[in-house]
């Protein structure tokens, strides 16, 4: 199997830190990467082992953790990324937190308050399941702050993302873009299966009409804070097994680049009796 | 494939409640259940596909949780069974928490509020990788706290388990049982293979010095703490495989009889226009 370099997958998707960021301009179904879909699954299971093994060995490193933070509209893939990139990787090693409206307590603080509780500790991989981008794009699209507060935000958070790297945590940010006919295949499909009944949100028809303003939300927040210590990349996902492969793959090239290693034990196996 | 019924596998296993309890009367290899391997590993496959089904449901109903307490000794397989138990169910799903020694600020505060910080969510599956139970197991062997706040400690663990299930989480115990004799040849293969050598700690030999008073530990908190609500399991854990495919049968059996279900949306799907 060839699969595309990690390179050039990342090549294709980053949003260029420093650079104006147009979202329309990237593609929701995307067939340069993968353009066979079998050939997209073989990828996903070959990098899903790797990032196994590769976790395995942050976990005996224990120094540095990995956070994967997904955003992306109503029905854009979050869960079926986490259960797909991660199908090899053990519970053990994983902190995947999913933030829903906060909670009173949590409104009683700052809006990092939350997020920065749920950082992944040493050793582990961690995934946001949405994140404090949330604060940046329903917070700014239903004006539940002022534009003010809106604009530092962005600032804060080039900061504290900034803060985590410097401190041993690898971010990797994904933006699973979607199209507003895919999402309203996806929620018609929601609601004609039984089983998936239940995911139906009727408030989810109040941002899908709001959909424009998301869009622009999102091209703020990436433009503004895709920054070299945590880029953002912007993952085609009318597809979902393209959208899987491709990130599967970033993650694999984060893991590879930090390298981890299982700790040198300090003694000689021959030392002990047992 | 033919499996050992849910209920067999209980009643063997099983420390009945408000019984005497005698563990060296437990086999630690126990080919009755599954005498042959590649049917465990085949009932495992099974139990994973359901357990991870059943997950799903109880994600969606997200009005119970429950808990799998996973206690043993070094090298008794408690990361074993939470990677191949769990191997099908997504990780959005679970809340692992491995318990070490404690913090400062744990010790802070008294031992079983890290535990409860701990406690699965609504909908979730949460296992503990060792767990309070180290407050009446090495604690007790090590005298880290007096003879008196011990004996206390059994009693104020089952008014809290039984506060937990009260509260909807349904509460799983297993002891993996492995002999002295198989801790040996662990230890060993850890120490041997470059890969596995960071698991070995020079002070999991100490412990292994006082394995007869852990096993007077273990028996006394099993009989104390074996209770209707929170039944302990015994399970033999020699056999890898074994033990995975016993665990996979209890952890089945407790989310059948939860039985979550999705929840009723409340609305009718034709009613919206997407």
């Amino acid at each position: 199997m060839t699969q595309p370099s990690i390179k050039s997958v990342r090549k294709a998707l980053i949003a260029e830190p420093g650079e104006k960021f147009k979202l329309d301009e990237r593609a929701t179904r995307h067939r340069d990467i993968f353009d066979d879909k079998e050939e997209a699954r073989a990828s996903l299971v070959e990098d899903a082992a790797h990032i196994n093994e590769l976790q395995d060995r942050l976990y005996g490193e224990s120094q540095r953790s990995l956070l994967l933070v997904l955003q992306g509209m109503d029905t854009s893939g979050k869960s079926g990324v986490i259960r797909n990139v991660f199908a090899l990787t053990s519970p053990l090693g994983m902190q995947v937190r999913a933030f829903k409206a906060p909670s009173k307590t949590e409104l009683a603080h700052d809006y990092l308050w939350r997020i920065h509780d749920a950082v992944p500790r040493k050793g582990m991989i961690g995934i946001f399941d949405r994140s404090h981008y949330e604060d940046v794009l329903v917070v700014k699209v239903r004006e539940f702050a002022s534009k003010s507060a809106i604009k530092q935000r962005y600032g804060q958070i080039n900061d504290f993302e900034k803060m985590l790297t410097e401190n041993g945590v690898v971010i990797v940010k994904c933006m699973l873009n979607i199209s507003h006919e895919t999402q309203g295949e996806r929620l018609r499909a929601r609601l004609e299966e039984p089983h998936k009944r239940w995911k139906f949100n009727p408030g989810d028809l109040e941002d899908r009409k709001l959909w424009p303003d998301f869009m622009d939300a999102y091209e703020d927040a990436v433009e503004k804070c895709s920054t070299e210590h945590a880029p953002w990349f912007i993952v085609p996902s009318d597809s979902r097994t393209r959208r899987n492969a491709m990130i599967a793959r970033l993650v694999r090239g984060a893991l590879e680049d930090m390298d981890p290693a299982y700790p040198d034990p300090g003694f000689r196996p021959d030392q002990f009796e047992i």
